[in-house]
């Protein structure tokens, strides 16, 4: 039997959901709304699709279906989520929580979606990463024992568009919040403190729209032990993304996964492909394997595993995060 | 514009090309045809597929599409891809291209596709897998010079049930054909000469069947050169599919795909995932992109990349193998 | 011809560098000195030196040689330095410079050595691993570009006896003294400011010396960029020495160098030999290479590649270090 | 207690094992012999030596040690070897066992040796290789289970002086003895026939002395199994040695051992240091590990790793091959 689902928002990030979505064998996608959905025909393959809406609150008032994925821009999510519990649907939302509003108003919310009875998954697709998983999942079973430094490596291929950057939240909301999750996640334990250093080594335009293209970040953690994070917006071997755990029995790590195992052994050099070039290929089968993870829980009741108390964790970092790049001390997290 | 296609024959490996096929964007699946069709319904989803036969000639006889992909029993394969070619489709054959039928039968049926104007492609998924394709278009690039050595290892993670092997063609047919067309591809040249040792070290009740599980090839090449061929029914560690050419100015060599990156370091050891299970996990991307690549060639009228040409020279370079197996000497492949 | 040297001090790691010295071409031991020379007899094969004295000034009032390497004690090590530059000599002195010093003494120090007209190197072993070697003169041949983030792990395959921890000025000193040196030779900048967190994960007796057994740091680097620093005493598999350095057209890493290539496919997993066991077996070829090193130093008059200066720079991030680590907060490098 | 010792030879790679054996700590060289002993002062150390002699029979006329290490030209190997024996030395010869001797003289030789009661040792290196070495006690441990397929890699990195190869025996007696005693080696088993191929792929002037540049081998195993070598003169990449073995519970392989572990990462590809460049180098552990060992199987009396019982049978192995080449057909090797 299928879940009924209905999709909220086609851009760019949602049609990559969606085209996953309809692929999926557990899932019969009922509905969707999108402002511009005339405009989607192009890259959007709607057919199948039997009720269509251009206003997020039309799809609600239609309302015959048990889950939402909320792919709409970052500033609607809160509200977005609000309406959803209301509605009494189980809801998947892409990251972040929330964007302009307080920790207050996220907690609000959170408390509503739990009031509500209903299942709310935030999009740390990361967490999803066939290689990081694993590792997460030898920490838990045991493999290396208490974990004592978790380092995360975050390096983009590119300097993304100045528009794009600045409605992103910067390098600390848009690409940080991951790392900080990641590291919660690995170490089975939230971040206490956070001393972060950051400039722009890459592209000193990026000054302009207060943000930064380089970073590094030590966290303390609750459970003891250590995170390291280190970010750039400009690799120009590929999409670096690594991840390494270092425990009292051993160290898990896990390096790029790159295009091909192929090795070329010349007179110079033994040359291999470069890792994958950018998230949608790296992160493909975390894409999946999130939306697959959301649909087993809400069809088997069972616990979700990127809850909105973790994507609120991730805010909170980043709110110490900032204001240590501010004040060049490290700031403690609150969680008051 | 999507190519109008036909599938004949949906059973395990039929079924898995078939869903495959659903999930392509260029290829409209008009019809379908598989004798138990009744029986299917549980694991092949025809829902959008508007006409179905339990006949391949009424399949034929309905005839509205461009291109026939066939996955019946091989020993159709022949009698199957005349009647498409007399009906004026391209065809996608799944290996082998003929089973029983004689080397002279089979060439007169590739006359014949020749005379209709049709393209044919067997399906030898491996020159497909994006490492082995990589390694032959650096080859034909000349990053290695001209190749002087072809390595091949392909070795099964457990040995098939008897049923499955006593309807094989045994070890040479079933598998060997696979390398020995590798071992061409990436030469760039045909095999002239075979030696071939064999036999059963892993089960012996396979002498029973007339067959082994274990051998290792010599090949002489047209182009000068040589190839190295070993397999096994059973790689406890996996599916363990590598090839390496050596050349004058240098060396390709794939390495097997594993199920992660990740790297476990402990007081023991490092430890890394295993290779991947089975071919339908590591072969999965040869089998889309052969199908692609068929797809390509018929609607932009591009050259075959698996011709049936090339798929009769395994087959003369299976009864030559057959024959060194046989006698002990090596044997030289005829191709008159 | 060769370079006529002497050696002070046949400890543990004295006795380790005379081993090595005696099998270089390039020099001539003709005297020694040591407190215990009677005892030593054992472990140390002194056939073929002529002079032997159990005081250090002793050997000097002998003085029939051009350079000395000192390894005695950490303590002693400036007024030994003094001492010999006073007698004219080219000084090889194991880390660290200074003890208990001020960073004023060991510069009255290295200024003296400086009118002295004598060359002076400092035993920072590990700039001299042919990986960190490698990734150094590539760094600075701009095959990156300019350095961004120096990550550095450095994790011992146990905890040391106390005895020996006792003296050895602890975690900082002792260990991080090395990496905060690889931090600045690698991005060819100092540090100027240090934010270090360590704590006891491994063995909380530690804290009653004082000390700790985990660390991270981040380094702000004066020509802007970042460095990162994680530290272990018990890494259960083996030596882990790393060095990664990423810039703005690529990166360097080193990974561990492993007891063999070897690898095992077996039901369970890949597995590989562990790291090299400990820095003897690790930095063997450092040892021979630092002091290859300081050899074609004086008999070319070439600049020496780890300096009076640069063991300075270390103690001084020491100090920054420990004040870090004492009061929770990043603490500026003094270089006045 | 050292061992008194011995050496016969000292050219390009006599000089080199002398060098080698003066820095054992086992060993005492008493004595050495070479016919232009004048001549060597400029690259061999004679200081510390008491007796030389240019003249074998007068060596062995002193003969006040217990053991000889022969590195005299491979022509004299047996006669040298029977003198020693005679004068009831154990000893150590550098691989070949005989040149052109007949295999029974070399039986002769042998049952002389067994009669006089001492060991002889001779010089197959790549059995003390910490690769090799590891898979085969790894084999013989039982970690793999039976081996199935043993496969081996041996290609240099430059076709050698003609006038070197015009008295080395060509390709299957200078180098493929080496792999033929491998396969036997690691399978823990004799070789019953072979089947080779050869030609020239690189040099064709090496037709004019007879010899050949690449070869592929095809062994049968006398407990069942296979063999695979692969033999090239010329891999521009560095000097290419591996081996492989595969069985029933598993799978031990050797890579190649690189220059370093550093990675580049840059816009084009992961560069990697490549394979060690020669066989000095690669197998310079190897080539002190053989005299270790023999010196610990006479010193303690234990058995001897590489016999000339199994030097004996390289030479059968090349006598098969060579026939092979010449008539294109397997060929038993005969044991009688």
């Amino acid at each position: 039997m299928k879940l009924k689902c209905a999709v909220a928002g086609l851009g760019t990030n949602g049609a990559m959901h969606y085209a996953q979505l309809k692929q999926m064998d557990s899932v019969d996608i009922v509905a969707v709304s999108d402002p511009r959905l005339d405009e989607l025909s192009d890259h959007v393959d709607l057919s199948g699709v039997e009720h269509t809406f251009t206003d997020y609150d039309a799809l609600l008032g239609y309302g015959d279906f048990e889950a939402i994925f909320i792919f709409t821009p970052s500033g609607q999510h809160i509200e977005h989520i609000r309406k959803a519990a209301a509605a009494k649907k189980h809801i998947f939302c892409e990251k972040p929580l929330g964007k302009d509003e307080s920790i207050e108003e996220c907690e609000a919310t959170l408390d509503f979606v739990r009031q509500q009875g209903v299942k709310l998954q935030i999009g740390f697709n990361r967490r999803f990463d066939p290689q990081f998983r694993d590792i997460h999942e030898r920490v838990k079973a045991g493999e290396i024992g208490r974990p004592h430094i978790v380092r995360v490596v975050a390096r983009d291929p590119f300097v993304l568009p100045y528009d794009f950057i600045r409605n992103s939240g910067g390098l600390i909301q848009d690409f940080a919040a991951h790392d900080f999750d990641m590291v919660s996640y690995q170490a089975g334990s939230r971040i206490t403190e956070i001393y972060l250093q950051g400039t722009t080594l890459i592209d000193p335009g990026l000054a302009e729209l207060n943000d930064i293209d380089t970073l590094t970040a030590s966290c303390k953690l609750e459970k003891d032990g250590f995170g390291l994070i280190d970010e750039s917006r400009k690799a120009v071997y590929g999409y670096d993304q690594r991840v390494e755990v270092f425990g009292e029995k051993g160290m898990l790590k896990a390096e790029n996964v790159t295009e091909s195992t192929v090795e070329l052994y010349n007179d110079e050099a033994i040359s291999l492909r470069k890792p994958l070039d950018y998230y949608l290929n790296r992160f493909k089968q975390a894409y999946i394997f999130e939306k697959a993870s959301f649909i087993d829980s809400v069809v088997n009741d069972k616990p979700i595993v990127c809850t909105g108390e973790e994507a609120l964790n991730a805010m909170r970092c980043c709110i110490a995060a900032q204001r240590s790049l501010d004040t060049g001390l490290p700031v403690k997290v609150s969680y008051e």
